[in-house]
């Protein structure tokens, strides 16, 4: 059963902080998305709301409900969501507010941000239909998208060791290249560093070795949805991925943004599953049901912008390179974590599975570099006058997505950024 | 600087503990591998010793040196190899074997083992040349060996959550079969279930993310070896593996041995590293020095024994299918971890890494069905008249490794064995 719209998605709502009520915000009180900070310490569960984070430790404190420990699962609960739309919202207890303002708000700009759980595996999907023919046309002219892809939610096992936080600086990897075919590899700094803007989901419920997730209870299994980059060095990839797939091109960094927004908060949002054409096949009876196929999508625009290091000392704008949509994806969130587990591969709490690069059918919806200058053939002019084909170092990456829709609050997910630094 | 032979592996030693002295044990005093169990709620970490593991806790205790936390790292340094090796000495002080005997052993049929560490990422790489040609030129039969195998220790990261210790029943896993071309695609039970036969090492030190382990440092970073299972669903494999590399057909389980055995006690068995043809390409820089080429192989024979369900109700002993040798790998484990961390990854304590398939150039030395049969063309007769393309339900697969050489006496490495259940 899906979350339903309710009283916490209410449009007229404000919140009597401030920062929640701008126009710009990502966190209104329609998102309370939840998030994991160092606290004194310790680790701290907070929710979002403005330019603030409300500290759950404090909050439940106030509230008389302190005795059981504060998860990321009670932080996303209905019930949570529910007290502190309440709690917050302009217009409530007065003595409850002051006491919240004193006791429970943290300005988010003080926060050292962690991994919203512990991240046992990590595994990225390819689920983007328009990315995989852009890609597979590249490398494979011919047979730009394999027979297999309208049958399974394509994905591989990812490194988890190297998931780190948005703002965290990416380290240009070295490795093997050889892009001169007549010559040995040589063992150098990657020179074509790209960016996936991909959407990360957590698991919120694991299910045991030997048994499945079916379909009508996979997002029963999910906390949430949060930004992934999936840094990927595209020189160090073509040489090495033959015949068991990405791994140095991947593993040195992937970036998630610290906010887990949660299915609830994402209800307005929802659409149907991709528009399959006349002539492509249904998906099995595993991956297919009814509820999937009428709102397993989720309409959540996602943009990724570019600051160089000259437009960085320039003080000027960041350019927008693409925006996406995360509704143009072939496969839902349920279907890749129904496949993920249709073979008895037991889940986690708190592992985390990522979409694969989202892009759409238009140019401007490509999202990545490899696609956007078309392996590196058509390179992008900025307004200043640079051009990139990869990335430089001293580029910053901004990832942003966020859900607009008539009659509702718009709601955002937090930047998820990361700068290139030089190779050691 | 490797670990040079010292009295730990005078042939001549041995121990009070009766069952150490077998021809037949795994467990000499000569080996002394670390493994970990549970214990009264907590988990206890123990050296095996014949039919025995000697609780480290109550060891500590005994020999007054019970001050700092028992780790696997303490259990594998050489300072507890050498006192362990003379408190389990035959001809030691009495007063000491008797309290040891007393209060530290433990029968290992009592022992309910728990994976050595606790794996973080689990990586599975493809270094045996023998077993990528084979099985590339039943896939590319015009291509068998890609042009990147004799630069790149090719790996792939693996699923952590599915790795079971040896014992554990293995569910047939369902997935997407397409053995019928001209049909779409079935979800069934996997028809070519198959096992491959991999050593695995345990990293017990761990490297920053954004900088490299250098060849010449890469032991230092190794705890140990043990065997691994990579059970392998050929069927799901095929259909699926194109173009990110093998996902369900390999994460519905990976079995390990229980014992870690450290490069200390494996020092008599040290070889050169793979012997490469004159007209292989030499290693690039960072993946060769002296050291390696002369002694990063270890002569280890790896055998793997079938039990059928009719063979277990006739009581017949198991029999070999196959014995090849871990000297037969075209890179060293050295090498392995090196390249892994080569781009900057982070490699974390705990984290385990697999060899791939170790098959050697004889028939006899396949390390899977997939090979031994070629692919279900040349079933394999047992001797009570049963015929195996690959594993049926019931059959049990058991993994030995063992080191055996003048002079010395042979370690083994403990079993690593699972029976297949049928699908759920």
């Amino acid at each position: 059963m899906r979350i339903e719209i309710n009283e916490t998605h209410d449009a007229s709502l404000r919140s009597w902080v401030d920062s929640a009520n701008s126009a710009q915000t990502d966190f209104p009180i329609q998102n309370l998305p939840a998030c994991r900070f160092a606290r004194k310490g310790a680790i701290g569960v907070g929710i979002a709301i403005g330019d603030f984070i409300v500290d759950l430790e404090a909050y439940f404190e106030i509230i008389g409900d302190a005795a059981s420990e504060v998860t990321m699962g009670r932080a996303l609960s209905s019930g949570t969501r529910k007290s502190l739309s309440r709690d917050l919202r302009e217009g409530c207890n007065e003595t409850r507010m002051k006491e919240m303002a004193g006791k429970a708000l943290i300005p988010m700009s003080l926060c050292n941000f962690l991994s919203p759980y512990e991240i046992g595996d990590y595994t990225d999907f390819y689920c983007s239909i328009f990315h995989a023919t852009n890609v597979g046309s590249m490398f494979r002219p011919d047979n730009p998208l394999l027979p297999n892809y309208k049958y399974i939610p394509i994905g591989y096992h990812g490194r988890a060791s190297s998931i780190v936080m948005s703002g965290t600086p990416v380290v240009r990897p070295k490795g093997q290249n050889r892009s001169d075919a007549d010559n040995p590899p040589v063992f150098i700094p990657c020179r074509n560093l790209d960016y996936e803007m991909e959407v990360g989901f957590f698991i919120a419920k694991g299910n045991e070795l030997g048994t499945s997730v079916g379909l009508a209870d996979a997002e029963n299994h999910i906390a949430g949805l949060c930004l992934v980059n999936d840094w990927s060095a595209r020189d160090i990839q073509s040489w090495e991925y033959q015949p068991l797939g990405p791994f140095l091109s991947k593993s040195f960094a992937t970036t998630i943004s610290p906010f887990v927004i949660s299915l609830e908060a994402l209800a307005p949002f929802r659409t149907a599953a991709f528009a399959r054409a006349e002539d492509d096949p249904k998906p099995l009876p595993y991956l297919t049901d009814t509820e999937n196929e009428k709102s397993g999508g989720f309409d959540i625009a996602l943009d990724v912008l570019l600051v160089t290091e000259k437009m960085s000392k320039e003080k000027s704008e960041p350019i927008l390179l693409s925006r996406s949509n995360l509704k143009d994806l072939y496969w839902t969130i349920a279907q890749m974590l129904t496949h993920h587990s249709s073979n008895g591969c037991n889940i986690r709490q708190g592992d985390l599975m990522a979409t694969g690069t989202v892009s759409g059918p238009d140019k401007s919806e490509r999202g990545c570099l490899l696609e956007l200058t078309w392996r590196g053939t058509e390179p992008i002019e900025l307004p200043n006058g640079e051009t990139r084909r990869f990335l430089e170092d001293g580029d910053e990456v901004i990832m942003r997505g966020s859900c607009s829709k008539e009659g509702f609050k718009r709601i955002g997910f937090g930047d998820c950024r990361g700068v290139i630094h030089p190779a050691n």
